[in-house]
């Protein structure tokens, strides 16, 4: 059963809507994909929303671009927290869709993450499951370390190149 | 019964939505306006969108700010034209609100008017109407025609500020 | 006889506008389209636009790109529904053309369009017409459940897609 | 036991920030707060965000303007969701605080709500605890069900204005 | 006979535009000022333009706000050099203004100055005339001259309160 | 003997810059250019400025990117009306060479054309020097005139491909 | 004798000057400043910029507004470092002078601080001269203890407001 | 022992960074150079920002974009001054990077160098070490005299191309 559904405008979304989909992989976390358009499906997008909790569902991540109101619209059906990633598509590099998803009225939030960010959406994902799981906690304390370690060997592998310059 | 619908997400954008309300009075166009929110009240939104054309509606003003999902959402229930009225709120003057409307993706296009712009929210309904109304397309030549005496009045006012300082 | 007629600052804008003249064709409304501009032929724009309604028109479509005037110049000159498409050239993706059209000033509005937005400035003239053309109407509906289909068969090649991989 | 802490850069920020504590309060979620600059305070911030987890707190609402680096310092220090909430202080109406907070790197998200939207940040707060916490669940459906009510309670007072006016 | 002919959407930017006033009486330049707008005006605009030249205007100062259309519309009917001032209005500080005007399509050019710089238009104006006009010319060398002692007196005056304070 | 000078701040501004010489040749008009930098050359600079007037200029073109301060430290020194041409480098399709240019103080204007608007800069020229030579002024005419006569060719390629397709 | 030189396009700029010097002041660093326009004084910029070393100065902080080509015209002429101060005035909260300082060419950097920020374009200059005086040194590290000293004082001044609400 | 030390987010910024390592080489300055993330490693940021002084570091680079927080986080930990270097990475050609950066807070000021301006941040660090250095002071100097002639022989470069032409 999916804890985390990932909806998205359009297929064309997919290549980079695929960093979440790699990232719930590699934490383990079982998930589901649609493609919802809140314009041309809203029946679809609405019935989703109002059902994913009962579906097991406990984080949603909707991603789209230009007026980029999926966020907004599945948001006002559930109140599960929703991760809203802004594509880039072909306006001012995503301003659109940034502005379209983070600056939602009062009441209705939606957690946003930078333009393109799908990694950080599906991370950003298991540390809300992480906050009541925590064999998942601990695959995010690895997580980081691991960061740190490949930021190290970057460091070191520069230090060799900046050696054989000299 | 009323042949243009108003919708705002709050009674807070009444001042300015007001402007579109004088202009419709203005033309004897029969009106109706509403407080519907996007993400508060979901099914409201649905229920009247797909219900305003058989109602009568002809064509629909959605005035919203922010992260302003109102037309679109609208616009994702009807084939009546919809006019976006980007709210100015608290952010950039408006510049999200702008975005978040006239960016629609293809397939569901609002009618974009500029921030603040009721009035003219008001007066492209008409226009829409008077595509197959010639009176009220008398009455559009009619507003034409004062407010080029407007600004000639203006304009003399002008000249004799400018001769009274000479 | 044409009941749109979509106008064009230079043949230049003629791939993008095309959106909107497969959209009229789609939908089997008849069209006319020019090469006018706003500030090389001033006295082209003048006569088109006061020349339009006696002719027939009822909806214009004004294209243009930088310091996009012509949607503005043609609706100085007529009271039908002008629809402005800002074209995107060189400059910040088109948001000068965008605010060029969409801050009209008051009395004087036009329909905006998202940058680059043909194909919705095409179906925007459509839901106008549709206004007074019921067999147009209904046409936009088999349009909007067209749109529909067309999305739920993109998530069913999601979910091919997604099982495929597992 | 406090299951949210809030930091925010200065006193100052403390009028905005008010939002969401009283977000807190009505649903009854046990809170703490802080003054901790991540520039000042470099020492502070680490030490707070490496013990927020062994001292029972499940989420972080970081505060900050300008130059906004204190949600992504809290978050380079901790697993735990970090909600950042920018704040509007001088220039272009907090867009500095929204692209610092936002645009995180990969690895270390922030969940960015919009500017000055300190309710939204505690509400969603509250739905990140929800997704392990039921009762909280309820309250959030009824605070959505009270909100719907708002609206149509201003609908009405429309609908009075408007007769009243007519 | 006017030398400079100002022209001005709305009685509305005569306090902005009375800097260009002010600079050219006290440059002893003839002028004429006029309400002309682009859009509620715009056979007075193209007349006005058409005109200009045989009634001795040699430089055309336009001011508009929004949509910024009349420096456009009057230099698509002359040959005469016409300066654009954008005027601020509501959004962002007049960048609409400014967009629509200095971002003219080639062939057309306008001479834009900064957004409310008024001030400037008119020096800009005696600049040009100053090109065929010797003692126009010396009264801008002495003019720059004045500007040079002024900013030499107030760091005099900076100078003594700097002692005063110490 | 020049009546234009042309100063650019590189080389590689020539492409571009390659516009305006195109339209002063195709005038007719005599001109010189030279690459100066305002900050690398600033001596070269005022040198350029201080003699243009007695050299014969009478008008100056100033092409620069980035932080474009070339027109104005020109026209600190010189009363000569000098054109700013603002060159798209590397940042916001050259928002920063714009409102460096544009936005000069009060006292010393600059005549600011779109970004990388160097036909028009040139066109601008001709212009502020048919003030006062009617010859010019009739080439501007016919230049007028042409620019029409090629969109209304355009036009007729339209209707032809329009009716090919058809 | 001055080690650093403060340099203001105009007394209206002293305000939030005031800030620079204040901190200078507090570090007990010697100081002048200056009205000197880089437009209206380019000599005097000129000669300042060329002579500022051998008076023994070591730090230059310029601050402008609008076009702000101060830093760079003094960089032009001076290999000091200069730190540029972008002070806001009416256009988009100081975007243009922002632009017009930190997109400095090659070759001739300025170190640009935030709009407004003139209390650290002053700790900036004494962090320079810093680097060569460790007595200067030792009063930033007791400053940068007092500031986190500050923070941790208003923290505490928090936690008693918490306290009395609850 | 190296004077200047750069760090930087990723690996991948090195392309653009090799701007500063080369202007620090050819002036004959030791440097050293690192990878070091604000975020994945801000254990390692803190150790070194907090031992540079003391291993004879003098100025800092800091190189980082999208919400670029390395400058601001290492300045927190030490009073040298830090050159903040802002990388363009896909969102509004480095707008978030820049913004990140110079608008840190009062009482930690980062010295920002424009967008991509890697020689300008190793020249600036330059002309920092030069207070205290009459050698270097020397050296930039000369470097400043170089480029007045490499402009020049650009000049006489274009002066051949347009004799050529003609």
């Amino acid at each position: 059963m999916a804890q985390v559904a990932i909806v998205m405008g359009s297929n064309s979304d997919l290549p980079v809507v695929q960093g979440a989909i790699d990232q719930l992989k590699s934490f383990g976390v079982d998930f589901e994909a649609h493609v919802i358009s809140a314009h041309r499906t809203p029946q679809r997008a609405e019935e989703f929303a109002k059902s994913a909790k009962e579906n097991g569902v406990k984080v949603i991540i909707a991603a789209a671009g230009k007026a980029a109101h999926l966020g907004g619209v599945i948001a006002a059906y559930t109140t599960l927290p929703v991760i809203a990633l802004p594509i880039k598509s072909s306006f001012m590099d995503g301003l659109d869709s940034l502005l379209s998803m983070v600056q939602m009225p009062t009441g209705i939030p939606v957690a946003t993450v930078g333009v393109n960010g799908a990694d950080n959406a599906g991370i950003l994902a298991v540390q809300m499951l992480a906050v009541s799981d925590s064999a998942l906690a601990e695959k995010l304390d690895k997580f980081k370390a691991d960061m740190a370690k490949a930021v190290e060997e970057k460091d070191k592998k520069l230090q060799d190149e900046l050696l054989n310059k000299a």
